[in-house]
């Protein structure tokens, strides 16, 4: 049986630890979706198509990485592809606590569906996207933090 | 002296770890003060009427529980109906710093008001209100989340 | 119905924390039994009966607090003596961690008993009984930060 | 290319949770190890034969777990069985800091061997093996916290 | 060389804590200043002229304490008033994982800057400004939480 | 007035991040006391005259930095030595939360010391004298983790 992962998030902008997380998960998996939220009650810092295509560019040479973006439930939008885990990456334990609670609720909506979790990077630890987006709001350079290759400054509106 | 508890919160909306809270602390009060509260600082998903309603179906056959709805302080409250315990669930440990922050303040302010702590259930320790508003938020069904009987798909405007 | 409490620990030695909490939290119970563990897996610093009767001399002006040693699980010792309630203090989130698994896995085995929880207070809030132990061995004084009245110094052998 | 996990640990005892994680994960991997760690630095509760036989009851109907034994890094024993993922169970954000240490220096000593976190199931996360162990100490009953089917106590020395 | 501090914050409003900080702090330092963020992505309280104002108040008689409001980046505003460290207050192990990412990454930015911490008092541990706007929206009184001598009820707006 | 710093610790063994700390800690201080306790409380892995010749090994090029071995409370150590400032490095929130005890506590004794915190950089944040001791117990090499030109190896008995 194929084995399908969904990564969703909302790489609002992605980083380099969402570039490190997908690839360090490929040899696990035979497909992994990036799956960019349209989550309603949430406001994003760059547009959906900039973030859709910032990751294309960013997994454009891994042919079983697909970039996608979908609205609704996260475990809804991994029965449609279907994909029966869930990935995403653990830096603290605040973090945990939250993946915690949202992987067991799921898990309870949808018992074939394991969210399965990998470490990142120590390098990569104190970086999210929300730091990544206030050094851009004070007008400092994100690059060291982003994707190389992506040029996160002409997403900004 | 009648032991008098008051177990504030949004309850947007009321979930099985509030219910399962209040009947678990019954037999240590006399009365409990179910107290929505109207946080002027706050955004409520469902309307505070609604939050109040069904907070009164919920705890219908428990005499000793009262629902009531207040704005300002929480220890404010507690001295109008004369309570001198504020009852909490404690879920995770960030769920802990900040419900420690916020107790021993009031501890500062009211010497004469406790806050004391029930766990809550394994099976609860996942889910608050704002999951369930995410599930609702994105389609999902919030039933096995919220106490039977009542049916929140009607408070949604 | 009366109201039964078990305060269980290993006091090694009592601290201003566990006086504080015991007293505070005696206008809830009818009685509050400070339950000294005899733990067969733990070695302790202070020989059991200096611990007693140190929480003896300490709770000696209040009726309803009886001091008792115990072996075995503390569920047992509540149901021994009649009690429906553990009571616990609260200082960092290690600490609730601790004694949420502590606290659920006894609800599993015995759901009649709940564990509920005080916050220590702000100036209390560092200093446990290891701490208490280190400073002792070092060669410090402890007296700030144990009740008024007792001479821990003479019970070190 | 064959995917092939170890799940390290000392299971002293083997806990209802250990069942659950492994069998969660058998999709995920062609092979997977439970491998009973002799640490020389810390005393067992049961003796390592016997911890490895309850484990091989558990799994016994599993043909693509193996239990076995090893002794020195658990990178090495990797190695030796070609294994390129270590499994774990994440329960508490204690558990979680504990292991991102270990995760992180493995990877950094091995880069070719991925951690990968499966979370606990709610009714599972308040029980681990020492909490278990206390409750054999303390001469209570652990039947509902270790998989069914073996018995624990036999091996009690 | 002269040793200098900034300590940033949004200080809406300044707190006891944020008093007590920058008092223990003086002797570590021979200048601080106290940097008013004009974060464009946040909301503000009370405005940025009653916020230094209040903190010029404070800070009076300390003539190596320095108020100034900042946009931008901490470490360029660093750069600019030629600080070579960041002070900052922990409180709860919350603020710490929060601090951590923030310090790391500016340190990744700027290697020739340091963030060092001070610990709260224990009196002041519960008590941050977000707190104190809650009790002030509420019609309470914050007078025990601000520094002695300012009047946060006239910044009101 | 000089400035004065005890930077205490087991450094059972020495790692990189406590060299990288005392490094980016120099420039602070006029003086940086290695303070290697000897806690009678505590079995060491090394022996305490190797621990106290790794470090002044490792700070062996830093002049205003002293390696000294003491026994009894820090605080009196530093007063011995006339220190006003106790230098800690922070981790882990784990390591927060035991540090903020430790520190207020001392603080409590001697309100004349404050202990200060640095961060450890994030390639350092995983390792801790523990785990190192555990690599080296199981037969790994330890020697990324350590400073460059000491070895280790030698020291085990």
């Amino acid at each position: 049986m194929q084995k399908v992962a969904v990564f969703p998030g909302s790489f609002d902008p992605v980083t380099r630890g969402h570039e490190s997380l997908v690839i360090r998960a490929l040899s696990l998996f035979d497909k992994i979706y990036v799956a960019v939220g349209q989550n309603s009650g949430k406001n994003h810092f760059f547009a959906c198509e900039k973030r859709v295509n910032w990751l294309k560019e960013v997994f454009r040479g891994y042919p079983s990485v697909e970039v996608e973006q979908y609205s609704g439930l996260t475990i809804d939008f991994c029965r449609k592809v279907g994909a029966t885990y869930i990935l995403r990456g653990l830096r603290t334990s605040s973090d945990f606590e939250f993946e915690r609670s949202i992987g067991q609720v799921n898990k309870m909506i949808e018992p074939g569906i394991e969210t399965i979790f990998f470490l990142s990077m120590p390098e990569h630890t104190p970086v999210n996207s929300s730091i990544v987006r206030d050094i851009i709001r004070n007008g400092g350079d994100p690059s060291p933090f982003i994707p190389a290759g992506i040029s996160i400054r002409e997403g900004i509106e």
